[in-house]
């Protein structure tokens, strides 16, 4: 497979065969081994020393169940660290298709112009892409797959990312071409619109495909694994059932659900905002309940949302997005939540990043608790590009040094998404200590926190949540470099035979020898390569904190955040 | 002595005397003492855990010359550092003539409200203070004035401070009551606005006094280093003459004179903007071309600038701010510049923070460089509190972020001052490693770099400039903890007999017997002290760098910063 260099001082594109010691990585093994190798850790992230770093994981492409994942990673401007940001969309499968490893991005445009580049059997060119500069992401995608096909795969910035604000995401276009996938936390948009990339067109007609070593082997692994998923209780029946949103209930339940700024555990309107809620209006407004971010995907945790009129009004509508613009403002309008999402999506901004900012704007009294015409309004100043934009696309860490609020849920700067780390303490470790900033995906232990899956820990308390959350990380690493999503993992936390399927389908298609403690130790590879990144970026133990107030009591447990920081030191102890 | 705490969480004043390991400490030494000893590193700086630590030097209140220094100490809110701020004015003489030691300010009152704190033979009271919530600084310390005496000394804050902006500087009035000295640098106006600290109000009537233990020594010595400070060229003549403005046509000759945004080493328009051209406009329009910021100083480098009209523009006209609204924003109107800086002394935001942000926001196309009236409106929405205001009140690294920029010199977060890293190597080093955040004060390598004072080293040569600005760093760490103006350090450096003199001073006034090595141990405890807070606040070596564009080349001499990081990481080597 071969990767591809767009070094955008010189506007030349290169091509390499991918060197021996890349071709066993993919997804965010790749990213961050690249960023770590060829970035200089203490760079100014919107300079000429970043790179972006496109890789689809090491199965996309194939029929492996739910592999279509795509890894984005550079020096985030958010967070000042590595980053692996992980989107769904079409894009992995149809780079992986197109036989490449990695596009890997460099330099700076010497005019303040965009581009689009255009990635297809031919390779990759530059193209003129100042005609799309202002546009936002739904029509941008409109736009180019007008222009290049209907079918084409499609990344870009919305004028978040023009503005390289540091909320700003990459949107990747689903299966319909709409921007509701995205590579969204740590200001990835930023730096494409720092290099002048507003988009990427990938046409994989005639695309050679994914080769696959031993077909019958793979198929049969593949079979099997997507057995697995589809019969587990989380990937099989809740998620296609109610989406991600399934969790607003059981968080608030848990007490977990944060309220009013991570005020509160519980929501008084949670249910209005539930996964169970949003089921039944999608439906009584013939929206889809459940669908697919990307081809071969068996979960199938996304859907299609209308409003009162059965028109559309968003998709890929996410328990942390509702939960950020929901609980955690106070705003229990279902339907002004969609539109919020809608807004960032085609904007350009991180739900998650947005939702907590717009919270510490409540904090400050910019405006007020509840108040959801006032949320959509802040919103859409980010993509006016006004004084306030500027501000609120920035992310809450800025937002709040703007008001002078001191109640801000970051960690490395990046917003703290939709579990209360005093009520579900393994989350709490992950926030803490993941090189990622806060960031519940990069070691999920809602899982036996919460969910029961892979064993029982209480929430509650402190004892086995290190070493949980240090499990969950590695594993998250190898996970997150296959390009399988990680929704896959309730599955292999559950059923032991479900990571050796996962190795089978490896093996089978690359010919490689591959047990399962080389995933384990490709996942701690990655943290290590993560981590060393870091502490040469800046960010030493001090940054591997929660905020002090999460030593205030969370209602309804009266649970404080009380891991000691030594033992949040030893995450990285392997 | 007596160190005082007031607690605003529970609104109660206790006093102490001042335990045996602190009594030989002063200034600098006592603040980071302090500060390293009771802040936790990682609390947020405008939150409950910080502290504000105000200490008058150890000489501050005596005869001797230019000993009125006072050190404000607190964890900086745009550093995220330790900080000490380090001001002239009239504050640090009569809080030494009280006998106070220290007053330390902690915890945070429940309500959004504002405070005076009234010092006096009577201790430490906190009085009411909302009625002047909103004022700036001109009016706050004539309106306190009016009521408390007309002689009473004061610190208070503007609105940049009331809105924890963290470019806010606490203001200390002059001997005329005029908000013209600062403890401007790292945010310490945002902290005291945190804890509510509108003011501090010190009426030293019928204060007993410095007690001094043999009365005779100390005459003669302080006459002995008097004598000094008015014998040597820079002390006795240039400063006293044409205030630090002086160093306008010095660093332009020397290409070291940043402008546009650290564009070049010399601007055109230098000579308008010189201090022989602020001289001679001086004295044309009848203002006073020399004062001094306290009673007592022998040196007298301030200066009252008077407008067109004849009328009172602005006072303590300083060569950075000078700089920084000047050359570093392209400016050639002295006037113009006056205004600036009364202005940011009036609202209460540092005018080196300021004239770099504005240069930032010049570089974003906010205004055109050049353009004054554009900057001056800029900093008027800082007093109104826009959200432009709330952006460029936050500082440079801010408004680059906000902006999208990159060409952002800040090291720590906090602004560069009037040197270019890249023509005057030595002050690089001090930039890049201090404590402090870039800080020209904290190892002014500009002596043997380019006034020949203390020996030469050559600006634009690699070698020696560690060294030097070890040197330099250590022995201003001692000289901040005496109470004397940084600016004895020409005489320290060119006359041996200086520093004893210095020692002679502290053995009579406190029966002390130390010798001029005590004083250097004492820079250094004092460096090790800051330097391992802020490494435990998440302060490492990535942070000891100056920006990227450094390697840039600075006309007119080609000049590029290539100090070695290995040898940046030698400098706390002792």
């Amino acid at each position: 497979m071969k990767i591809f260099r767009v070094n955008m001082s010189n506007q030349q594109v290169t091509s390499e065969d991918t060197p021996e010691k890349l071709q066993t990585l993919g997804g965010r093994a790749l990213t961050s081994a690249v960023i770590a190798e060829e970035v200089e850790p203490t760079c100014h992230p919107l300079g000429h020393l970043n790179k972006i770093v496109i890789a689809p994981g090491l199965l996309s492409g194939t029929s492996a169940p739910s592999s279509g994942r795509l890894s984005v990673g550079f020096k985030s401007p958010l967070t000042g660290g590595i980053k692996e940001s992980n989107a769904g969309g079409t894009a992995a499968q149809k780079l992986a298709k197109l036989g490449i490893k990695a596009i890997i991005i460099e330099g700076l445009p010497k005019e303040e112009t965009f581009y689009t580049l255009k990635v297809s059997t031919d390779g990759v060119e530059i193209l003129p892409g100042d005609e799309l500069s202002g546009k936002r992401n739904y029509e941008t995608i409109q736009t180019l797959q007008a222009k290049h096909g209907e079918d084409v795969g499609v990344m870009c910035i919305g004028p978040a990312g023009e503005y390289r604000l540091t909320a700003a995401s990459v949107a990747v276009a689903d299966p319909e071409g709409r921007p509701v996938r995205h590579a969204g936390r740590g200001g990835g948009g930023a730096v494409f619109g720092s290099k002048g990339i507003k988009a990427i067109v990938i046409d994989d007609i005639n695309a050679p495909g994914v080769e696959i070593k031993n077909k019958e082997k793979f198929k049969e692994a593949a079979r099997d694994f997507s057995k697995m998923l589809t019969e587990h209780p989380v990937s099989g029946q809740g998620l296609p059932m109610y989406g991600t949103a399934v969790l607003i209930n059981i968080l608030n339940e848990a007490g977990g659900l944060p309220t009013k700024n991570f005020r509160h555990g519980r929501f008084d309107f949670a249910e209005k905002i539930s996964g169970e809620m949003m089921h039944d209006t999608i439906k009584e407004r013939k929206g889809e309940p459940t669908h697919g971010c990307h081809r071969g995907c068996v979960i199938r945790c996304s859907q299609v949302y209308h409003d009162k009129e059965g028109k559309y009004l968003t998709a890929g509508f996410e328990y942390e997005t509702i939960w950020a613009f929901g609980a955690n403002c106070t705003i229990d309008d279902l339907d002004a939540i969609a539109k919020m999402d809608y807004l960032c999506d085609d904007i350009g901004v991180d739900t998650i990043e947005m939702g907590v900012t717009v919270g510490v704007a409540m904090e400050a009294g910019v405006v007020e608790f509840g108040d959801a015409d006032g949320a959509i309004n802040l919103l859409e100043q980010i993509g006016e590009g006004t004084q306030m934009g500027r501000i609120i696309g920035n992310g809450a860490g800025f937002t709040g040094k703007a008001f002078g609020v001191t109640r801000v849920p970051v960690v490395k700067n990046q917003s703290i998404p939709a579990y209360d780390p005093r009520a579900v303490k393994g989350i709490g470790v992950t926030y803490a200590t993941t090189p990622m900033g806060a960031d519940h995906t990069a070691g999920y232990s809602v899982t036996a926190n919460i969910l029961k899956v892979g064993g029982h820990i209480d929430p509650l308390k402190k004892e086995g949540q290190v070493d949980l959350s240090r499990t969950l990380q590695i594993a998250t690493a190898a996970i997150d470099s296959t390009g399988l999503c990680l929704f896959v993992a309730f599955s292999v936390l559950d059923e032991p035979k479900a990571l050796d399927r996962i190795v089978d389908m490896l093996n089978a298609q690359y010919g490689f020898n591959l047990t399962t403690d080389d995933v384990t130790a490709l996942g701690k590879e990655v943290l290590k390569n993560e981590r060393n990144f870091n502490v040469t970026a800046g960010l030493n133990e001090a940054h591997d904190r929660l905020p002090e107030f999460f030593k205030e009591e969370l209602t309804p447990h009266g649970a404080v955040f009380d891991i000691p920081n030594e033992e949040l030191d030893q995450v990285f102890d392997f």
